[in-house]
């Protein structure tokens, strides 16, 4: 007899017991509605009971393209049979170079050099020392901070940490992290001229500015207006501050242009890349230099002005194989297009439809980085919070879409290939969940979605029984 | 007509125009003898002139099985399948599950949770992370810092480069390192004794102690003897605080045991692990949390108990596809069996031939990690460094073996399957790069490797003229 397979509950149990989910309160974990994939096509992902779910949040930004791209799955196949990984500390591999040399004319950077890792955290941290040891190497003392945004998130290693703000309890951590300057977040329509100010104040302490092009992204969605950011980049070239633009989230096509700093008119310093460069498949993140901060750190061999900074996988060559197809792709099936396109859709259909909802405070976008912040009633502080992101976002998983909240920010963040059609069902659902989260008794509440569920197309191998 | 293949010189010129490599002094790049990797196979990496490369380094460490493995491979293939990477925030996937629970049960951690991220330095940050918050959920104040060993290294990222110590020039950065308590390095032999000492004196300051086990390997394979370790963690046990075993370089049969923490009785609360979890295949680094401190963190669903730090590509499924099969055939092949009696050969062999010549100082292992010390001679300040790390190296690349120095230490850490034979090449060949280096007078001096070099077996591609 074939072994009985297990269904979603027996998983999340199994789950449960051995891994720790990042972000994520593992107390409560059984019961927020995981999802744990078996597998994916497309723009969804099929659980173990063969449901499918619309991935509205491409796995925490990262699916550009879609699930099993056949041209990616093809790219990463021939390089298994190449090599899957050599060391790129004093070595090299070609489709690292063939990577580097695709990326580095389309970045806003001047000639840039590249230095990979994996996580995109670690791009930040990368790029932080770099502006760093570029003074020292220089001779130029005391610019030792860096100014950054309220509300900005960089990732979660302590330096990466530090020059993000206390969002998430970091401040817990306040006796590891480093100090930084901290101009007003993107929630402030000042904020970079408070920035730019306080860049002109501080500029001998400065090693270099850190800012997220256009969108915070964890901070809820908070939007600047492109043209804002003109001035910070003046302002740094003015004082001679270098610019670290931080492009994990925004880039890769998110906001309608390959980068946003593009949109904004920056030429920074550094780029931090990640998520989408592998269109979502593999680890891989980069710092891109340019030619004048990569001439700092030239001199003597084993000397003083190397940097003495690199990841045993970076550069790891499965990973750029797809990177470099995926680049490709996202030129070949004018995949900006379709962003700009699809952005200005749910831009309307928001709108019409979500914006003038009583439990709706804010809708923001750029691209397709979506945000829409809910106003739950206030309680006392004795009171439950309501909680109306997470449970907006599990009653939208039980209509067979992914979503995964920022408090009560609902975030919606589709593959860059959505579809109108798909669109049209995402806002459905989300009209459908909020209302039924804000005003129960308006509202049908399905439960765990049902096979039967007409939202659900199940898997053939499950109809047949396999 | 066939586009004219480049040369691995022109590769080194595109390489080094493009990419920044890490602890890569880049004005030297060229003309270090760097490999551009073509593809590779078995032990052996394959440059872009058809040239072989016996690959003592592992790539850094992290290939274990060597490349292009059948199992591997075909485990990858499979995954590609099913699905390439779904988040972990909240969500799950099967092959995860899956590794998890064929992984708890091996690490010496009761009853362990795993956090996944990328880079290995990132497992380092988690368990500090954990480690601080743990003591600020339960209340308990002022458990703020962490003691660590001197010459340790736990990766470049600002907190784990914290913990590490000074070489690399790492005190370039103290303005945005924090502050550690330092016990010596395990060069001292009362190392882990002063260590016990200032845990009693300062545990109520202490949120863990950090320590890579039996072999602190960056710092030039200073080993400590494995007994030494049962007072440390009696210490810990003590004086109620967290052991932090990093085995990003130990861990995955590199010295022998399955985890280094294992010969020195250790049974940590946090263990960081990366490299060789995938066999050096694909970026994939862990963080083990015991039951004990996992509880720390169970609350209230966004409360603030929660651990507020996640990656995008944390439990890649390809990865842990890979990660999975890895460990089953450590086991079915008995591979620690083969650490355990290569890394006697080349013990016996060291001691025979290498440590008797004139320029070694010092030869230290544990298992398939090698360092040999060299003891190049004094220079006048105005006089260039001897180099001798960098020149012997450069000796063994040509002769087709890649090697890669700490400094003046040559670092021989062979794939884990290595054969009889390849032993006892490595040795001939460091034998006659030593030689020729301190001694360039006594020994024939190949230039880069031509085709017909009796060690290099060249492509049949190449031989065929394709």
């Amino acid at each position: 007899m074939a072994p009985v397979p297990s269904t979603a509950e027996e998983w999340i149990a199994r789950d449960a017991a051995v891994v720790w989910h990042g972000f994520t309160q593992m107390a409560a974990f059984p019961d927020g509605s995981p999802v744990i994939a078996a597998s994916a096509d497309g723009h969804h992902i099929v659980d173990v009971d063969g449901r499918r779910y619309l991935d509205a949040i491409s796995s925490l930004w990262v699916t550009t393209l879609g699930h099993r791209v056949p041209e990616l799955d093809r790219a990463l196949r021939d390089q298994i049979d190449l090599v899957a990984h050599t060391t790129m500390l004093g070595n090299g591999n070609t489709v690292v170079v063939e990577l580097a040399e695709a990326l580095a004319p389309r970045l806003p950077v001047d000639s840039p050099h590249l230095l990979f890792a994996s996580d995109g955290a670690v791009a930040v941290e990368q790029a932080l020392k770099i502006a760093f040891q570029h003074w020292v190497n220089q001779g130029v003392s005391g610019r030792t901070t860096y100014l950054s945004f309220g509300g900005a998130y960089h990732g979660d290693t302590i330096g990466s940490m530090s020059v993000g703000d206390d969002g998430f309890g970091v401040d817990l951590y306040d006796p590891l992290r480093f100090g930084v300057l901290r101009a007003p977040g993107f929630d402030r329509p000042d904020a970079i001229e408070v920035a730019c100010a306080l860049i002109d104040e501080h500029a001998a302490r400065l090693a270099a500015v850190v800012v997220e092009p256009f969108v915070q992204g964890a901070a809820g969605m908070q939007v600047m207006a492109p043209s804002a950011f003109g001035a910070l980049g003046e302002a740094c070239r003015r004082n001679d501050v270098l610019l670290i633009c931080d492009e994990v989230a925004v880039g890769f096509g998110r906001t309608g242009t390959l980068f946003a700093s593009e949109q904004c008119g920056l030429r920074p310093d550094l780029m931090a890349l990640g998520k989408g460069i592998t269109g979502g498949y593999l680890p891989m993140s980069v710092t891109a230099a340019s030619q004048r901060v990569f001439d700092a750190f030239l001199g003597e061999d084993l000397g003083p002005r190397t940097l003495y900074h690199g990841h045993s996988y970076g550069g790891n060559a499965l990973a750029a194989a797809v990177a470099l197809e995926h680049l490709r792709l996202i030129d070949r099936d004018d995949v900006l297009a379709n962003v700009v396109a699809r952005g200005e859709q749910f831009g309307a259909l928001l709108a019409a439809r979500v914006e003038p909802l009583d439990a709706v405070r804010a809708v923001r976008r750029a691209g397709l980085m979506i945000g829409i912040e809910l106003g739950p009633p206030p309680v006392a502080p004795d009171e439950p919070a309501p909680r109306w992101g997470r449970k907006v976002s599990a009653a939208c998983v039980a209509r067979g879409v992914l979503i995964r909240p920022l408090g009560d920010v609902i975030v919606v963040v589709p593959h860059l290939t959505t579809t109108a059609d798909e669109v049209e069902l995402i806002v459905d659902v989300l009209v459908e969940a909020i209302t039924e989260v804000a005003d129960p008794t308006s509202a049908s509440s399905p439960t765990r979605p049902v096979r039967q569920n007409r939202r659900f197309s199940v898997d053939s191998d499950e109809q047949n029984g396999q």
